[in-house]
This record gives C-alpha cells, structure tokens and sequence, in this order.
C-alpha cells in the first residue's frame, strides 16, 4: 500500500460540536504540538465562519477562527498543517486572508448535495486565494444517486482538491463504504478523495481502513474519537496502526492522558446507545442527542419506541 | 447473503473473565429470556470446567456449571440453546451427562495451537454424548503456519460441528480475518466456521461483519461487548445491524438498561487505551490489565514505555 495518506485531526472542529469549542488555549496548544510530534498531517482548528452572519452573541474562537488570534496561540507552525471548516452562507469574504497571510493552509467547505454549486463557489474563492481545498458532502447515505451524478459534473470541473466521502449518520458498513468510493472515484478520476466517518457502529475505525485500503487519501479522525454524538475514527487508532515511518504513538497518548479523560467526563460522545440506534436506522442524530439532554437519557427502550414510531418522534423532539 | 449464521452469546462466560461470575441469578435470567426474544440462537452460560480439578474454595455457578442448578434457574427453555465452555485439563468426565439429560445443547472446547490433540479428545467425548460441539483455537494471531496445518489434519477427521477463528488479542483487522477464513475454508471444507473478536483496536463488529459475509456461521458476542479487557462483538450491533427477520432489537436495549450500564460502572471493560495498546501490538491483554488495577491506571505514555522497553515489562509485572 502506498503510503500517500494524510491524517487530517477533527478534535476541536468537530468535537466542539459537542462541547461548543470550549477548549482551552493550552489544550489547543498542546494537541497542536502533540499532533506535530506524532507526525499527523493537518489538524482542523475550528470553523471559520462569520459571527457577524451567524448573529453570536458571544465570542468563540474556535468556532470563528481569527488569523490575529491564530498566530497569536501558535506562533510557530511545526510539521502539522492548519485547516478550518466553513458552512455554505456562513462565511464573509472579506474575513478570508490571502493564504500567505494566514496561518491556515487548508479551507475546507461542507455542504448539503443541494448546495453544491455554492459549495464550489467558495472552493474557488479559496482556492484563489492560495489554500489547498475540499468539498464535504454530507449526509452522504441519504443522497439520491441522480443528485450526486449532477454534483459530480459540476465538482469534476471545479479546482478544489479533495472530495469527501461523509458518513454523517455513521449508518455506513466497510462494503457501503467501498461501494461510494469506487462510485466516486470512477466518476472523479482527477480528484483526491477524503473520508469523514462517525462511530454510532462502532465502524469508523473499519470503515476508515478501507477507505485507505482503497486510495482515499484523507483520512478524517480526532484524538480520542471527540466528535458530535458517537463520535468520529479516533486519531491515536489511525496513528497506532497505520504502519508509516512518521507516525509515533506516544503523543497522541500523552493529550489523552493530560486532557480527554477529563474532558470525556465533563461532555459526552463516543458509542452510546441512543447514537447506535440512529446510525442503524440511518437519520440524523439530533434526536437521540436531545434525548440524551433530558431526564429519559438511559431509557433505551422507550428511546427506541420513540424513533421506530413517528408520531411519538415528533412529540418527544417538540418537548425536548 | 445466506441467512444461515447464528449469535452466540457469551456475556456470561467471557463477561465472567471481567467481574470473575459475580452475576446475580436474576441477571442471567433476564439476558436469557432477553437472548430469546432477541432471536439469539445461543447463550453460553458459563464455563464447565470441574472445580475440585481447579482446587476452587469457593462456589462460582457460572464458572463450574451445574445441571442441577441449571435447571433450577432455566426450568424452561425458550428460543435460545445454552452452550458451555471448557478448557483442556480442567473437565472431569463425570460430571458431564449425556445431552438428553442437559440443559446445555452445545459445549466448546477452548485450546491453543499445541493441545488441538487434547481438545479434540474432549470434543469425541461430548459429540458421542449428544453435544454440540465446538474447537475454539484460541491466539490464532500468533501461531505459526506449519502448527495449524498439523492441527487441521487432525481436526478434519474429528466429528467437531464448528472450528473457530479466534482473535484472543483483539489485533487482526478485517483483511487478516478474511485471509484466515479463506485459509480455514480451504483445509477444512467439511466443517462451519466460527468466529469470537476482541474490540481493542474497535474491530470486533467489522471483522464479524466480514466473517459473516465470507461465509463464517457462528457468531460470537456479548451485550454491551462485555468481555475480558476491550470486551467482544457487541450483541446489540449484531441484531440490530443484521438483516434477518427472526432478530429484535429491543429486548436487548432492555437488558442493557437494566443491568449492564451500573455493571459497567462498577466493572471495566471496553475501549481503553492500554488494552488498545496490547491489540497494536499483538500481545495478551494480561499485563494492561493489571496495569489498569494499578495506582498508574490512566498513564498512558508510562504503560507505552513499559510494553515497549522489554525489561520494563517485566519488573513492572512483577510488581503489580
């Protein structure tokens, strides 16, 4: 096997969603520093969309990455790279620097099939202005075959970098997995592929390796699996199997060790029953991780009943 | 994909390798009559190994299985067969009776590579009894070619039912499982196949899922994937993923919320990291766990230190 992949570390953009990036400056410095030490490729810092477009109240830097800001708490790029995330409609122009202005080396854009056309929009402005790109469908297992041929033509032609592969509802199996993959790259020859995966199955870690066995190059993971509800492929199994002379374990152990079991006890993600129960029926985790907030939270059962019976959904999520 | 697989669930037995059996009669009832409505196929209750053979002071119903007993707390079958589990050198004859006379339908045999010839004594004496009957290999991960050829030669001839793939250090991914199956396949074509996972790098699901689609009829895997160390396959992933129509999740969600969420409070068992560690490194989960009964639990870059400095091992446990 090749080994061309790239790690890409998720823990405070998507494990923020958890959290709402109540991380620590020290705790950000210390990934960074760990993830460089181990040889990961890229970490993604947070979202770089606008407070202004979002209506914030409040500050949140990892939520509304700020170049000054940035440099500020790493003042010193090591090995690993910098990217962040932006929503369609989320994101002021004027707030992106030029690349070489900017700590950040990656622009990532996540959006819905629907939006695609405005997803390329910005991977275009991006790459203009110097960043590596890629484009994260979501929502991948529910997207109709014949939207994703019309998306597809449009991206084919565009100058973004990499396609994502997401599994948002972590309902996809290693054959499901290869199955997208040969479909994407069968009709993307020219582009580099990534995946994103979540753990509501306990798959991540399996569906990741094939996505690797298979020549996906971006590999999507965070340090300890934090992600939003199951989770995502945990950074330190991805750095621990792979077999690529830059990778070194210890790292990754030592942020596990001074952070995220003290983190894991404060916040909650990882393979929970409700989260299993709704990558198994494919949908959306909003549901259980409102569940999960309320006085019911381990009543599985009653959980169960609630999203295998519509009607009851709906009530329960109006309560909620 | 032929429907022919069955579930064994071993939370008792390999449950009991946690918490040493200490499970309450109501407990093992409940997971029974959970399994049976759940359309599990089997329920391995137990070890039936002799207790006067292991110098036992204490009685450990689930440890030393007793038909008596058996009967006493199953007085009625339901869906659900009950198999046992034995280790070489440690069954006495006598205390097995004949199958019409058992509670228990299947017994299986544990070994490694070097007492396949012993085993498969202990499996003629159970066939001929009525029984079942299993040889569970047991390290597969570590023995070498030239040995399992010896041992298929001689399992070939035995009336054994099934012969299992067993990956006792959690390590193999789904390609080493599908390369063992096709090797297995092909030297013993005459007998089913099983397959018993351990979950320290978060494989076990997958690479049942992959023996199952590679043609591999028995299934092992615990609820809540209680087990030694990382734990197994969990049960609830298997009904609830597996496309047959006799299986029901829900009667599974019930016995998880009743019991297993306080079990695992008060018993470890699961993802953690130094159990991750001995599945990287392909070794016995035996020293991470009496590191994690040590004062030095959560230090994680010691015990990577410890495992992978040979003479830091062994001073290490020789203290715990």
């Amino acid at each position: 096997m090749k080994n061309n992949h790239k790690i890409i570390d998720c823990t405070i953009r998507d494990g923020g969603l958890v959290n709402n990036w109540d991380f620590s400056v020290e705790f950000v410095q210390d990934l960074y520093n760990g993830l460089s030490a181990a040889g990961v490729e890229y970490m993604e810092i947070g979202y770089k969309n606008s407070p202004k477009l979002l209506n914030a109240t409040e500050p949140n830097p990892w939520r509304f990455l700020d170049d000054d800001f940035l440099k500020e708490i790493i003042p010193e790029k090591k090995f690993t790279k910098l990217s962040a995330l932006v929503d369609i409609g989320r994101v002021d122009p004027n707030d992106i620097l030029p690349r070489a202005e900017s700590v950040l080396d990656m622009i990532r854009v996540a959006c819905y099939i629907r939006e695609v056309d405005k997803g390329l929009e910005l991977v275009n402005m991006f790459h203009n202005l110097g960043y590596e790109t890629s484009l994260n469908i979501m929502a991948l297992s529910s997207v109709p075959e014949h939207q994703l041929i019309e998306a597809f033509a449009m991206i084919e032609n565009s100058p973004v970098d990499v396609v994502y592969i997401v599994d948002s509802f972590g309902s996809l199996d290693p054959d499901n997995i290869e199955y997208q993959i040969k479909k994407f790259q069968a009709m993307l020859p020219n582009k580099q592929l990534g995946i994103h995966t979540h753990n509501n199955l306990q798959l991540a870690f399996a569906n990741t390796l094939t996505a690797m066995k298979n020549g996906v190059t971006f590999l999507d993971s965070s340090v300890y699996g934090m992600g939003r509800a199951a989770g995502n492929c945990h950074t330190e199994l991805l750095v621990g199997y792979i077999q690529k002379t830059t990778y070194e374990l210890k790292p990754i152990l030592g942020v596990i060790e001074k952070h995220m079991l003290a983190m894991r006890e404060k916040w909650e993600w990882g393979y929970i029953i409700p989260f299993m129960i709704s990558g198994v029926l494919n949908e959306h985790p909003r549901v259980a991780m409102a569940y999960r907030n309320s006085d019911k939270r381990d009543n599985f059962v009653d959980f169960y009943d609630m999203v295998t019976t519509p009607e009851a959904t709906l009530a329960a999520t109006t309560k909620a």
